[in-house]
């Protein structure tokens, strides 16, 4: 007998045969389940919950992993789970294979869409020698409303697409801004929401009408190249007017790049794109928009603009209708930034009644704290040792790099991005891989190396061998050194030190926390248990933290689809208290104590 | 004993001693009086009119040339006049020599200022670790309005000019627009106004606040090299988006060119210019904005704009203020454009309560009647003819042009430029010859050229010497030949016709006409008498006519610090009837009849 297993929100479907495991279902369904021990149930990652359908009762295995509350709520080891009925199947983020991870993201979004810019027909009289008035005339004849104003764009495309399509057309009508675009009669009007990270770019194409994300992409952000932080970027646009230009030029271009091709996957054209939304932070921001960054770059780091801002596209080289508007969310600080804000819009922490902290893992950490009432924000400089970098044998989440690390019975285990011999860890695997040594007793509670068989002394210090030279890509050993830990441990412990003053702020403790929400695609890549046993998390039940993937770029399609969104969006800026933690004496010690791993 | 003598409009003064003529005053105040005859009284050329004081009685001279209502309004001949009194004088513009026309233009405007930018001094809190505001809510704060919208190019540019001007500012704020400009404190704020001829460009420097004209020049309209007439260029540009946009792409360099020149001969900087007004002929206007002129080239030859129009400065490639805007007065139709509504209202004649024909001599010739209560415009193709294009000794207005032809004793006596040996006619010389040669019977009603000593067989057909190579600067004859006649007669009847179509369409005959305006540089060279002598004009008295220089210039910078004006300007344009001269099957026979010399 055949049953069907939904598993969301990825959103594949399976007909299994009585009796298979779910592990076995879910690769069926073509689903990367992680599961280092092979199905054995001792590595606990293939962690599922049931929605709804009867399942074969826990296992011995599943009982040593998963506790009370967690059985409670349908939380199961998907290689321990007999299938004997319908399942509808949730897969939690850390328990995806690290590809897997961003395809998660929901193409539907949580709003009504009611976009500012809307699509009107117009039927215009042909001029005669007895009419002859202006195309503009004729067109204001045709509008609802006459006095609104016509981009000079609009005018200028005007006469040959009303001359070739028969006097009918579609204009793009934004409030604020008149009639921003003109198209042939039934075009479908787009946007382009961004969310343009230090690191980063991804964009999604989406049908202003319905509110559906037609297309994504991604991109590095090609600011790389002129300093890997945003605080080397600022002092690379101080040093000339022509640099700063330089640093915009690039990202516009990159933008435009990822325009074309948003549009051609879904066979448009850049003209049909009649509005964006760009969101990033503060400095990311300043350098898109032109705006000076000098002041970011030193005290007391304020932004040139920090409310929402409508920018004719044109103006920043973004090459949508020639008319269209670029809209940027506000700012709340000069390091906290407008995708701050449109992660707190997408998760909606911002209207919260319990306490969630909201995590926003990237180059720059940012930090919300909701009490229920109070919503409290901070900026951490976390660099790039997440993403990889300043690590030693550190690289991005692709073919080949260890995304899981695991201690089983003394030996590390791990498994690798596709299946492909290790050459390098990503940012989830680094942290697994000090979790792991930590409980090794190879790494001691300052991150020093101790003395053990894996550990030797390489050309900067110690260094502790993960993987040997034969079990390796390219035939070096793969190795995790003392500064690797060291680049970790000053990242990680700025992010808890801000959630600590945050906390103490508000005059809370992190044991009154209902909610821990991460966001970012490295965010999403970790196991958390392993963020709480470095000390990265407080240690609360895994279950109250909650992987949402990329929310700025949700939050910023809400923004492109919803005036609504926009204006809640100036609402949380609005009522966001920052703390700067340099202001704060009790940072300092915090952040020396958050550095030690528990 | 000595007397003043001020000379109006050129503004200046002189002491004379008792019993000196006035054409001795001026020659020693420095004002160019045409005076052929050197004195003698018989070329009548030095007419002037005292306004105050006592002076000498008519000569016979002057009863010769001058009517009973002539001299009832104070018209004297400078040569035949004694001072005997302090006076006042005004001369009018037919009796200066023409390089000294284009200074009569007043530097001071009938108008109030009330311009749309006006100058705010802003002082803001400077940021501080416990206020981390940004620039820009700084700003909103101290505004009068604090939910104007900021420009992106003054967001840009305010961080710095803060931090250098202890954090006090002047800002240009715009109504509407919101604030456009940011300058150091105490900045005066200047507007830059432009008539684009198809031929010719004038450029004013002007204080906004007082409206005074700071600078003026002028440059030809580089897209003469892609075309003299307005059709050709739209032929042009229709020939690829490429070629149109550089029509627009030349024009704006020549802008900001005339910008930077005025801007350093006042001792100023382009960005301290925060608006402009434009006004040009339709095609002009519409190359300018960059908008397409196909559907202006081919019947029933519409706009593709007519009303007003703000654009954006940086737009349009203008190198004013980065966020001031551009003004474009409204058009009336595809061929009478928004020079023609600014003549209209610097000279009042949209307003006025008699019949008055209003002429723009150019490449083209508008044609506005108003009959005290109807306006009607037309519009005639004139040619380059009356620049000194297309005539075979023909040149531009400079030094040795031949500006006056007289005929004294059928001598054909001729007065040059500077008084330089003759080397072409300029179009006020041509007009005069022309006038000259048909009263000594050289040339006939149908301007062919009768058999005479001095008419000769040339290459092209019949010529009449008006200089023998012996006289000239350049040791060869100087000619007018058949052609040079025909191209004239096809200009001056076309203009004709259209001030006849008008006067038929409004009830009214020729005799009706209380007053002619003649604006435009040409309109402002020639003698009044010759044009009515060879048809062009009717034949009126001669008081009846009134030269105004380039009034679409003037007219453009009463917009330019009004916001009034500008409002007028759009009720003058919506007021305006348009007549198509070539939907009126009489203009074809009123054409050719108005080809013929009187």
């Amino acid at each position: 007998m055949n049953y069907q297993i939904d598993f969301e929100p990825v959103g594949r479907r399976v007909q299994v045969q009585q009796g298979s495991t779910l592990l076995q279902a879910a690769r069926d369904a073509g689903v990367g389940l992680a599961a280092i021990c092979g199905g054995a149930g001792t590595c606990g990652r293939c962690r599922v919950q049931v929605r709804s359908g009867q399942v074969s009762p826990p296992t011995s295995a599943e009982l040593d992993v998963l506790d009370a509350d967690d059985l409670a709520e349908g939380y199961r080891l998907a290689c321990q789970v007999a299938v004997y009925d319908n399942l509808k199947v949730h897969i939690p983020p850390a328990s995806l294979t690290t590809p897997q991870r961003l395809q998660v993201e929901g193409r539907e979004l949580p709003v009504s869409p009611a976009p500012p810019v809307s699509a009107h027909t117009v039927r215009l009289d042909p001029p005669s020698l007895t009419d002859v008035r202006s195309d503009e005339m004729r067109l204001r004849a045709a509008l609802p409303f006459p006095d609104v104003s016509v981009d000079v764009a609009v005018l200028r495309q005007m006469p040959p697409i009303m001359r070739r399509h028969d006097w009918v057309a579609t204009v793009g009508l934004r409030r604020p801004g008149g009639v921003v675009s003109i198209h042939p009669p039934g075009t479908a009007l787009l946007g382009l929401a961004v969310d343009l990270g230090t690191t980063k770019i991804a964009a999604y194409l989406v049908d202003l009408a319905s509110g559906q994300t037609l297309t994504v992409a991604g991109r590095m952000n090609p600011q790389i190249a002129y300093g890997e932080d945003v605080m080397a970027r600022i002092s690379y646009a101080m040093a000339s007017p022509a640099q700063a230009e330089e640093l915009q030029r690039v990202v516009s271009q990159t933008l435009n790049d990822l325009l074309r091709d948003l549009c051609a996957q879904a066979g448009r054209e850049p003209e049909d794109v009649v509005e964006a939304v760009v969101v990033g932070n503060t400095a990311m921001h300043h350098l898109f928009v032109g705006l000076p960054v000098r002041q970011l770059g030193l005290a007391p780091y304020v932004a040139a603009v920090s409310e929402a801002l409508d920018v004719k596209a044109r103006d920043v080289g973004l090459e949508i209708a020639a008319g269209g508007y670029v809209h940027l969310l506000p700012n709340i600080a000069g390091f906290v930034g407008a995708d701050h804000v449109a992660m707190l819009l997408a998760t909606g922490i911002y209207k919260a009644d319990h306490v969630v902290i909201g995590l926003d893992i990237g180059t720059n950490t940012e930090v919300a704290l909701r009490t229920g009432e109070r919503l409290l924000t901070c900026s951490t400089a976390s660099g790039p040792a997440f993403e990889g970098a300043h690590i030693r044998d550190g690289m991005r989440a692709a073919a080949g790099a260890i995304e899981r690390v695991w201690l089983s019975d003394d030996r590390l285990e791990y498994q690798t991005i596709e299946g492909a011999p290790p050459v390098g860890l990503c940012g989830s695997g680094i942290l697994d891989a000090i979790a792991a040594l930590r409980r090794a007793g190879i790494l001691d509670k300052r991150g020093m190396l101790t003395d053990h068989p894996r550990v030797r002394r390489g050309q900067n210090g110690p260094e502790c061998v993960i993987v040997e030279a034969a079990e390796t890509g390219h035939g070096r050993d793969l190795v995790l050194t003392r500064q690797d830990v060291g680049e970790i441990q000053l990242a990680k412990g700025a992010m808890r030190a801000g959630m600590k003053i945050l906390l103490r702020e508000a005059g809370l403790s992190e044991d009154d926390v209902d909610e821990v929400v991460i966001a970012g695609a490295f965010g999403t890549y970790i196991d958390v248990r392993s963020a709480v046993d470095i000390g990265m998390f407080p240690p609360l039940p895994e279950r109250r933290f909650r992987q949402v993937g990329n929310a700025a770029g949700i939050g910023a399609k809400m923004a492109l689809v919803s005036t609504e969104h926009r204006a809640l969006a100036v609402e949380v800026a609005h009522s966001a208290e920052y703390v700067e933690l340099t202001n704060i004496p009790a940072f300092q010690e915090e952040f020396a104590r958050a550095m030690l791993l528990p």
